[in-house]
């Protein structure tokens, strides 16, 4: 049965070392399984992710930042969330619709009605079966981000870590906010915590939810 | 004075030789004159450009194309656009919102609504004070496109020349329409004619509008 899996919060919050060790615990159960990300996931939206996230483009404005999302989104959804999802795939998503909500709703002050209509738009009305919110006070996020800069010497890391603490403490926000308005389809996972701690917790989770969406 | 005018038509109908001749024109007429076009205009919108006109992206979609044409043109305007007309500049630009309307409206039949929507969106409700219309038939426009495409090897003249004859016809049909429906800003200019002939139709035309728009 098909699903669609969203993973959301501020930089460094672990989502995607979960959502790989989610794949294979999927896996090994015998679902089919689509990993992927937002923006990007197909080639033209990580052409998009470029722009987005180059450095260099410090003079974006947040119109054109929130169109170029959502133009990659809906490329992304019609290119591979769909087709995936038609074929009865589990899809796991590293950032989707919430992301621009928060960021540039909550963070750079959008009209949040205009990104709700721009995300219906690029979606064509898909939503998240389920959204799973890494949440964790946003001085541990950005110190495990810019740690995993330093190492990795990373320059696609790029744009967003270098925001003001000011504008990640709205995004948290933003992402508490809006797990508040949907608690049926949000989860808050507390990742502030070990890794394996954290695994344990959403394979408990998500095998729960399996069984309660299957028909 | 401030004035925007915008130059409009399908491909090969001659509209970038006039645009550069018409600049000397008005410099020697003492103007301040910024040139520009879309998609494009600034760096970040060229770089937005790149992606819609690679012919390598034949996968994308109709809806995310027109998110990219708003997100290149919400930078351009507040980049190069609106800092001009604010200075007193004439802006000339080569294709702007109408090409979205005839191209992705009238050509790939999406909803002229939406399109005006994010027109609104994107450009914050500058309009052109003039658009001028270079109309011809398809067939000719398509042989100059092809004909210059032979003589420079430019492989950027790429997806939209290489759309069927009948999304072009819409696409010129298209800008009738929407010249039909606002005579007081458009001006259509018979664009099968000598080279010679159209630009000093146009120095004439862009006298006579300047001193009617003078204060």
């Amino acid at each position: 049965m098909s699903i669609l899996i969203t993973f959301e919060g501020i930089e460094g919050s672990g989502k995607t070392t979960q959502i790989s060790r989610l794949k294979n615990h999927l896996i090994a159960r015998g679902h089919a399984v689509v990993v992927t990300r937002e923006p990007g996931g197909c080639q033209i939206a990580d052409r998009i992710r470029s722009i987005l996230l180059d450095p260099a483009n410090d003079a974006m404005t947040s119109r054109a930042e929130l169109l170029l999302y959502a133009a990659a989104r809906a490329q992304h959804v019609s290119e591979v969330i769909r087709p995936a999802l038609q074929t009865g795939q589990i899809v796991l998503c590293d950032r989707f619709t919430d992301a621009t909500l928060a960021y540039q709703g909550y963070g750079r002050k959008l009209d949040s009605a205009l990104i709700k209509h721009l995300n219906e738009l690029a979606t064509d009305s898909i939503t998240p079966d389920l959204t799973l919110l890494f949440d964790l006070p946003v001085e541990r996020g950005l110190g495990r981000a810019l740690q995993r800069e330093k190492i990795t010497q990373d320059s696609s890391e790029g744009r967003f870590e270098r925001e003001a603490l000011d504008f990640h403490r709205a995004v948290r926000n933003g992402y508490l906010d809006l797990a508040a308005a949907e608690p049926d389809r949000f989860r808050r996972i507390d990742a502030d915590r070990p890794i394996d701690t954290i695994q344990a917790e959403l394979q408990v989770l998500i095998d729960r939810v399996y069984e309660t969406l299957q028909p």
